[in-house]
């Protein structure tokens, strides 16, 4: 089966500036990747009129589906209308059933027409009409010698809009779509090059149809399957059976599936466990007990934190004795002991963890360099720490991968393993 | 004089999936264009080795200078290395620097180079190597024909340190950069529409070589001027008269200039008080302490916090007397007066302050909807609260606006007024 070959072209000097972070260009990928349509090109222009009829000639060469954003404003510096007329060689005429819905559009929010919002409603004679309820500009659809261009505003939610409800029904009328499905399984605590060796025999052992990507991010490595094939539910066992083959090699790294976060994973297990959490933070300043509670419902098994940033702190809220500070260091094996053991006490929970280290950039020695961490966890059965050798300069990163180091070293204390 | 024309071309099947969102364009645009680099075109193609020749090609025909990110990792899916070799038409060689920084990395972290690490440092011979000193793939400079490529890693970190360390020191050299002057002025608490009559008479008196532009993030409004010139010096002058001239109009509002975070202006006026922060957080679980701590060197004024997520807590270790919680609710001004005064007693600082609102997404009520937020500073001499009705349903937007909101508050107890 030929698969649809899809592009995005964005729109707008903003973008170019980098005043503006285009994510409508992700969404629109993994919407249309999940219908089934692939996204092969994706480019970003100016609001200049030679650069967008240039890019239009390219696309059309090389796609059957085109996918334009931006530009459609009601001002003079929006030229994607103009340049669409143009391109199709197409007159522009008032359209009734666009004026009819921008009408509508002010009307519901109690106010009057301007002549610039009358502008919104001309179009080319040659396009479809696709209704936009939640904004001022019409999308247009395209239809000329088996390619289709699709054109929609840049604001998100809009752009959202016209995709799902006017344009993926189009798409379903005009195009044959492939079935395709994605699995993402998620790893922590193992680089990418020492991940690959580890599933050397299975990845080469995949079929044709199922692909395989890493995609490293700090501190993680996701292993992405793209499969394709004739009916959604066989794929879905065919990789299904890869994943379980996929367990043995890596179970121990994998935390989650798809859209999983590590906090999400370790809340899931802390609440199937009925498990209650609390956490003793020095150099991660708080940044563990926020990435925790940015799950909706952590309040069900996270009681609370002392970030004990200053030594005092420690000594006179954690029970750290000033001398064991004075010997070892705030950064050592000996306080972190102290400060999970005693955070899990202070706070009455089944579990304590704690953090201490030199964040950076300044800070560091020959003895404990910046980036050196130490992280423990205590249950009141086992106390268990563990030393970091980070290595970066970047205080952000640094704090970054304490913290998920935290949360690795809670998920291998309590399971499962995968 | 010429601009020089630059393109950005971002390689990798995991973006035109959408499962990457593309941040580095936004960030190389944006360094570029602070360098005088005017970026006109944007594109992303996958791992596919037709595409990528095909738009190394076109880059070459369109743009002075081609920035390529992606596609260096250690696996077999990585392609831009042999493509910009056959590309170039150049031979592959081990590189002794590149081997010896991929060393030296692996050494820092106590670890061995396996096999993959060891291609990292095989390079074109044709490429000047650009040192990657917080990772494992170096990036690689090409000059030919008066054009210049530059291939950088994808990994964000790595990607800016070799933009900055390594690729801004070359371009200088390479091309002849026009005299471009950009200051940021930063505002927090007033919206874009309420700033803009404020400030209109002063915007409309611009000199034409300097230009405006806002820039609204959440909870910000931050306001650029650019001005092109014959002088650095002539370009300074003329920008602080007119910054002189906005600070009676927006000076309430402006908490610092550039680069400069609300954390760290914050940071600044509280060291040069010698003052001392604690903190109380409920809703927003750390995330106030993080970004206070994210700054180099907070320990000397902010001593630690506590993260009071669990009523108990709030009873137990905060002295909120357990009948005013049940009386007022946990989001309540009389519950975040005790939170704020009683984390300064409790941890000894000149300041303390606390935060306890409804995150959401769930968890609201008709009297207190999601986005209800009470916050508070308490200094010993005056206890000051704050409702804030927030009114987004996202989790994440009111933990960064409460966030926002206190430190906010804090700076405006503290001035300076610019």
């Amino acid at each position: 089966m030929k698969h649809v070959k899809a592009e995005i072209i964005t729109i707008g000097d903003e973008i170019l500036y980098g005043h503006i972070l285009d994510t409508n260009s992700q969404w629109m990928c993994q919407t249309l990747g999940d219908l089934g349509v692939k996204v092969n090109y994706r480019s970003t222009i100016g609001d200049n009129e030679e650069h967008i009829l240039k890019a239009f000639d390219e696309a059309r060469r090389r796609s059957d589906l085109v996918f334009i954003t931006g530009g459609l404003g009601p001002t003079e510096d929006d030229l994607t209308k103009p340049c669409l007329a143009k391109f199709f060689d197409s007159e522009m005429e008032l359209n009734e059933k666009a004026l009819e819905e921008v009408t509508q559009f002010f009307k519901s929010r109690g106010r009057e027409l301007n002549e610039l919002n009358h502008g919104q409603a001309v179009l080319p004679v040659k396009c479809e009409m696709l209704s936009n309820k939640v904004g001022t500009a019409p999308g247009m659809l395209f239809h000329e010698n088996d390619k289709v261009f699709i054109s929609l505003p840049g604001v998100p939610l809009e752009m959202k809009y016209i995709i799902e409800n006017e344009a993926i029904p189009r798409i379903k009328e005009l195009f044959h779509m492939p079935v395709i499905l994605h699995r993402t399984i998620k790893t922590i605590g193992i680089g990418e090059s020492f991940l690959a060796p580890k599933i050397q025999d299975w990845a080469n052992n995949l079929p044709d149809h199922i692909s395989l990507a890493y995609l490293p991010s700090l501190g993680m490595v996701k292993l992405r399957l793209t499969a394709v094939g004739p009916t959604l539910e066989s794929l879905k066992t065919e990789v299904n059976d890869q994943i379980e083959k996929l367990l043995p090699l890596a179970g121990k790294y994998i935390f989650g599936f798809d859209s999983d976060t590590i906090e999400e994973a370790l809340g899931k297990i802390l609440k199937e466990r009925g498990l209650t959490l609390s956490a003793a933070e020095s150099c991660t300043g708080g940044y563990f007990s926020h990435r925790i509670t940015s799950v909706p419902g952590s309040s069900s098994y996270f009681h609370g934190g002392l970030i004990s940033y200053d030594n005092s702190v420690k000594v006179k809220k954690l029970g750290v004795p000033a001398d064991v500070i004075e010997k070892y260091g705030a950064v050592s094996e000996e306080v972190v002991k102290y400060m999970a053991e005693n955070i899990r006490k202070e706070l009455s929970t089944d579990i304590g963890v704690s953090v201490s280290g030199v964040a950076g950039p300044e800070g560091g020695t020959d003895e404990k360099p910046v980036g050196t961490v130490w992280i423990c966890f205590a249950d009141g059965e086992k106390t268990i720490a563990k030393k970091l050798s980070l290595g970066f300069r970047s205080r952000s990163v640094n704090i970054e991968l304490s913290a998920l180091a935290v949360m690795n070293l809670i998920r291998l204390q309590l399971g499962p393993e995968y």
